[in-house]
């Protein structure tokens, strides 16, 4: 050959050996290197000072410095960190350990008598970095709420100050295994003895059997258990009681109390959701929670004025759901949007958040947690004040009680319903790599869902929730002047006289009274209508429910989102004068949830002729419009809620937008050996590697039964479901059923 | 005291002995003696017969057997069952053994010579048997199609025998890190080296690497990997190449060619989805597919004349997702109609299935898989017939191509996201339970997910088929007849002559004529609009197409909507003579469908003005009657699916109705043991046991620095970040940009 292709051929084992990538002329188009610029140019361009945002969403400086403090501990300290950095690849017995660890660290801390503003930076702190540590809310709401509510003051000197330390660990007994929705059909039994002055506590069936109770697996010393009262042959219906589950030294269960494992979950393994059975478990009487229902001294029981009262500790779990999306988001959009910022496609590589199905997808979740940010606020602050005339003021407690549950219900569902949404969204923006457990995405989500059918069906919710807007309306009517939430049905006999909205310009639609003076009209529209319906349903009322189920849960929903946005309006005010940047900021987020939620329901203004064709193009165009406009600050707010990297554990949503790299490195610390592994070799390697085929080396029959008609005439599908009922595996299926009632 | 109270006392003792319930009022209400009796009930009221449905389903008689027999080879052998009767409770590693023996028993199975209908049948049940199953079809779909598309015969001769009896085990090396949707940008080069006659595969940068590569991370010997052609200094754009991964005998990795496993994903662990890194691996010239590119005897190279069919193997992968969304609804809906027929809650103690919001969260789905299966057959069967012209009429292949993966494209998009939404309300239908892993839920819909992104980003695909309706419409406008599922586009200047729907009576809405002209007038209407908006953007193209990209995604849902209806419409007509009973149901179904999808695309219907208001609730309250008498017969409609309770897995959803005495084994059989775990004894036993605090024993400090105002002047959130843009977790964030380019 010639010596050009000498030449050609010494080229060639250069380009082999050498590192260099070969010639191409197309451009390398490496996002490592335009990621963080990106991310830089971003945060340049945002309309205001992240800083301020920041104290707006921790709610004051002194906050934000505490939780600057706690992350810092966090990160430091060797039993609040994760030891691999995240828990994906950990089994379900090391979650749960890391779990207890980190859980029982932090109470420690607090022990210590730190500032209060820091234990809750801490808690808040931990809350984020972990999913499962919610498991403490458990013991720190739902328990320690039920003395608060139910009990005495005696019996709160005798149990808060353990409680407060952690010297008892608590779970909430509540569901059971037949029974989650209906809590008046629960089965678990406690029976007074008057010989022994003790209460008998029995679940008499496999479905009374309490199910779904956090930290009842592995980890609590005590329940609170609400059960069927039966006192002298009289069934009281349910009460509280608090039933000792563990001796405390050893951690054995006590006899007649089997506390069991639901065992692998969608997620959220770190916590050890368990199943309890009591069997004819002995408590004293005043381990029963007496501050409602009581014994008088002479030894007569007195039934609870309100059965709902019972309930009120699900109304502090229901508002505390508020603050769970608040974390469950703000994370999954902080990875979502910065990766939408980072990752380029398209034939012009283009930032992929420049997508208009990008930017409708994401923008209005970004804006969502701004106002349930402040919303959560508003209502906690209420709720607190409500707590407090349990304590003070009883009459007045329960006055609250019907307003506070409706509040609490329809936002915990309608609100749950969405993140659901917006998590979906933020998985699908993320591409294959919302498919990684590495990046986060799939936790978050597989704990969630749980959030929409727990702490009572979202269902369920809604149709309390549009019983007492019904219940209100009927106030109205009757001429009582309602408060509150439902207080637009005072307008009962105004606003249908009104039919058609009166807007044209479509920057009418930036204005608050109007949306919710739209929402307020085909409320109230939609309200009158079936209270109508549903008063002349007599003894079908049931059946004629059933049949508007559908329409009920709607007019709900419109009334919390209205509400919703009320309540943000207010709450957003003295930022007008505090801070006007950011003030304009949450203008903005608010008025694009407010298109947001006209658009939603453009069917309904429609068909009621509210709306005509027109109105409906306006809103659509100003939703891709605010969507679009949102998109130029989106990283800068999600940069406010200051989620450091290592709590996100979420390569691609990483601060400086270097994003390959890290994932790279996630995926190669996962990874224990590169060996052919063991299987393969059993497995693959002998049919890889199988000789041509000869023979038929097993003698199997190649052909199938005929088929005859006659094996069809029957009963309905009785015999042929015979052909694929086979033997029970015997793993499944097994029936405990000798050993129950 | 007197005798009365010792016979208290005795009955006390009794009752503490016994195992009897305690004494109360309430009737016991046991689902365990409910839940089988409503199912009978629910069968024995079926208006159809099941097994005629069975044999429409499985598509004949003799595939019912062959299914029968499948299923029954499966729970008996021991590499093809689970060894814990699931996989829920495995290590990432045992689920990745246990998948490969499974699919390398079935293999060998297979290459036993049965009958092709018995080797189908295995095939299928595995797949419903288990969702990592499907990593066969990278193999057995991706892998062998490549081949058959893009292989010359000689080629197909050297490698089909091999790949068909598994011999090797092929991967589909074509998304990267960085580029999945936009195929063009992709970076792994292919540089041919005329001087060895080989071509030299190289990944130039990280974000080359092959990502989400099914089974590349631990399995495939080999790979076809999609690379863009460098040949004489030109860029030929992206061809396919047969590139050698690891040593068959020993299962090593070559020299230069690094397989990495992704780890830890949302669900099917079981599938061992990887990475390939390739540096300068050489591979023989014979090596690139070469049907539609090679290179001449004089060693010129000839492009393929139609880059779009490189990627004709995505075609076949996008109608198998029609398949999976099969696989996956019909086992999910078989739990939810089973445990909402078996669920009893409410005042009176109702099943669940009889909520009207139960309904219609369940019915459209039922409704919407038996759609699917007959869609599913047609658009397959058509499939295959172009897929021949691959081999013997290249001409009339290309020109199939188009309108073939417009549909592809469209339906895998339209069909997978509406999955998407009937998985979540089949777990919202089955509350709690389904949040148990142990119930299939949570594992069935983690594994879902990345179909709506992978296969395709599905808002890209259905640009891509909005781009082909614009297509079709302009040709339609310049006088050209277009065919197929466009073939409405030839109406476009006498359909928009009508501004109102005819239809006043609700039965009109029963009429499949109704429903797909409605759909074709606002597909139409919306398409005319949109073309003639992009016909005027000249160079602002791109721009003018994003800012309505959200109603081109929209046009492209209606189409594939419409085109869905209509094939089943034509797909069901045999059976009106060969199964009345069951025809009947069929059509009742179709209708529903029809109803559902005219209810999703109201708003726009009445933004149009081509239905009223009157028109909105006729189609609102149809829907919610179709609901409620589908309803009926959805136990029946579900159990035609045959899908045996050892496949489903679900005790939740067993066949006979009892399930709590299973879910509860299930539980426990995954429990180790009831003592105390070594970590409670190690961390919560010193909380609980902890001393009352008398000092603080560790000085720290209990007060947070002041914050000074100063802290905060600097360029926009510069400083502040600092604060919690803490040091790297070591873990994370690991750079190896040092052995990068």
């Amino acid at each position: 050959m010639a010596s050009s292709s000498a030449q050609a051929r010494l080229q060639a084992i250069h380009s082999h050996l050498s590192i260099r990538p070969c010639f191409h002329r197309h451009t390398i188009h490496n996002d490592t290197s335009t990621g963080p610029a990106d991310l830089t140019r971003e945060r340049a361009n945002a309309s205001f000072e992240i800083a301020d945002m920041t104290e707006i969403i921790l709610r004051g400086k002194e906050n934000v410095v505490a939780q600057s403090l706690a992350f810092q501990m966090i990160q430091r300290d060797p039993e609040l960190r994760m030891h691999q950095g995240h828990n994906y690849d950990l089994t379900r017995d090391e979650d749960r350990e890391q779990t207890l660890r980190q859980v029982v660290r932090t109470i420690q801390l607090r022990n210590l008598n730190f500032e209060t503003r820091f234990n809750n930076a801490m808690v808040h702190a931990m809350a984020f970095y972990s999913e499962a540590f919610w498991m403490m809310f458990v013991h720190d709401l739902l328990f320690k709420q039920t003395f608060e509510f139910l009990g005495t003051s005696q019996q709160q000197d005798k149990w808060m100050g353990d409680i407060k330390r952690w010297r008892v660990l608590g779970c909430f007994a509540m569901t059971e295994l037949g029974h989650s929705s209906n809590l008046p059909g629960l089965e678990t039994t406690s029976t007074f003895d008057r010989t022994t002055d003790e209460f008998v506590i029995h679940s008499p069936t496999l479905t009374s059997t309490k199910w779904w109770i956090g930290m009842a697996g592995r980890t609590a010393t005590h329940s609170v258990a609400v059960c069927r009262t039966l006192i002298d042959g009289n069934d009281y219906g349910v009460n509280w009681f608090i039933v000792p589950l563990r001796d405390r030294k050893t951690g054995r269960l006590f006899p007649g109390v089997v506390c069991g494992d639901v065992g692998q979950k969608a997620s959220r393994q770190g916590l050890d959701t368990g199943y309890i059975q009591f069997t004819h478990v002995r408590i004293p009487r005043e381990n029963m929670l007496q501050r409602w229902a009581s014994f008088t001294p002479q030894g007569v029981f007195r039934p609870s004025p309100n059965q709902a009262v019972s309930y009120a500790p699900l109304i502090s779990e229901r508002f505390a759901t508020l603050r769970s999306n608040l974390v469950t988001l703000s994370q999954s959009l902080t990875i979502a949007v910065r990766y939408g910022a980072v990752r380029r496609q398209g034939a012009h590589d283009e930032q992929i958040l420049d997508y208009q199905t990008h930017q409708t997808m994401l923008m209005p979740g970004v804006a969502f947690i701004y106002l349930l940010n402040i919303v959560e606020r508003e209502v906690c602050k209420k709720w607190e004040q409500v707590k407090e005339f349990a304590q003070t003021d009883a009459k007045q407690f329960l006055l609250e009680l019907p307003e506070q549950h409706c509040v609490a219900a329809s936002f915990k569902a309608t609100m749950s319903w969405y993140v659901t949404e917006v998590l979906e969204s933020c998985r699908r923006s993320c591409g294959g790599h919302a498919y990684s457990a590495y990046n986060a995405i799939p936790g978050l989500i597989g704990d969630f869902g749980v959030v929409t059918v727990g702490g009572g069906d979202n269902v369920v919710l809604m149709q309390q929730s549009a019983r007492f807007l019904i219940s209100a309306l009927r106030k109205a009517q009757a001429g009582q002047e309602v408060k509150g939430s439902v207080d637009y049905m005072n307008d009962y006999d105004r606003v249908p006289l009104i039919t058609k909205t009166s807007f044209q310009d479509p920057r009418d639609l930036l204005s608050h009274e109007l949306v919710i003076d739209t929402l307020k009209w085909v409320s109230l529209k939609k309200t009158i209508e079936l209270q109508e319906i549903l008063s002349n349903a007599g003894a079908d009322f049931d059946t004629i429910w059933n049949a508007h189920q559908t329409e009920l849960v709607r007019v709900a929903d419109i009334h919390a989102w209205r509400h919703f946005l009320i309540i943000y309006q207010c709450g957003i005010q003295p930022e007008k004068t505090r801070k006007p940047e950011a003030y304009a900021m949450l203008k903005k987020m608010g008025q694009l949830m407010s298109t947001f939620v006209l658009k939603r329901h453009l069917d309904l203004l429609l068909e009621e002729g509210y709306f005509d064709g027109l109105h409906a193009k306006l809103v659509k165009q100003l939703f891709l419009d605010q969507c679009k406009d949102l998109r130029k600050d989106a990283v800068a707010l999600m940069d406010a809620w200051a989620i450091p990297d290592f709590v996100l554990k979420a390569p691609i949503g990483k601060y400086d937008g270097d994003i390959y790299p890290a994932y790279f490195a996630a995926v190669n610390a996962a990874q224990k050996s590169f060996e052919p592994s063991e299987y393969w070799l059993k497995y693959a390697a002998p049919l890889v590697n199988a000789p041509q085929p000869t023979q038929v080396e097993v003698a199997l029959t190649t052909t199938l039964p005929p088929v005859s008609l006659d094996d069809r005439k029957t009963d309905k599908g009785q015999e042929r479901q015979e052909t694929w009922k086979y033997e029970s595996d015997r793993r499944l299926g097994m029936s405990l059923s000798q050993t129950e009632d």
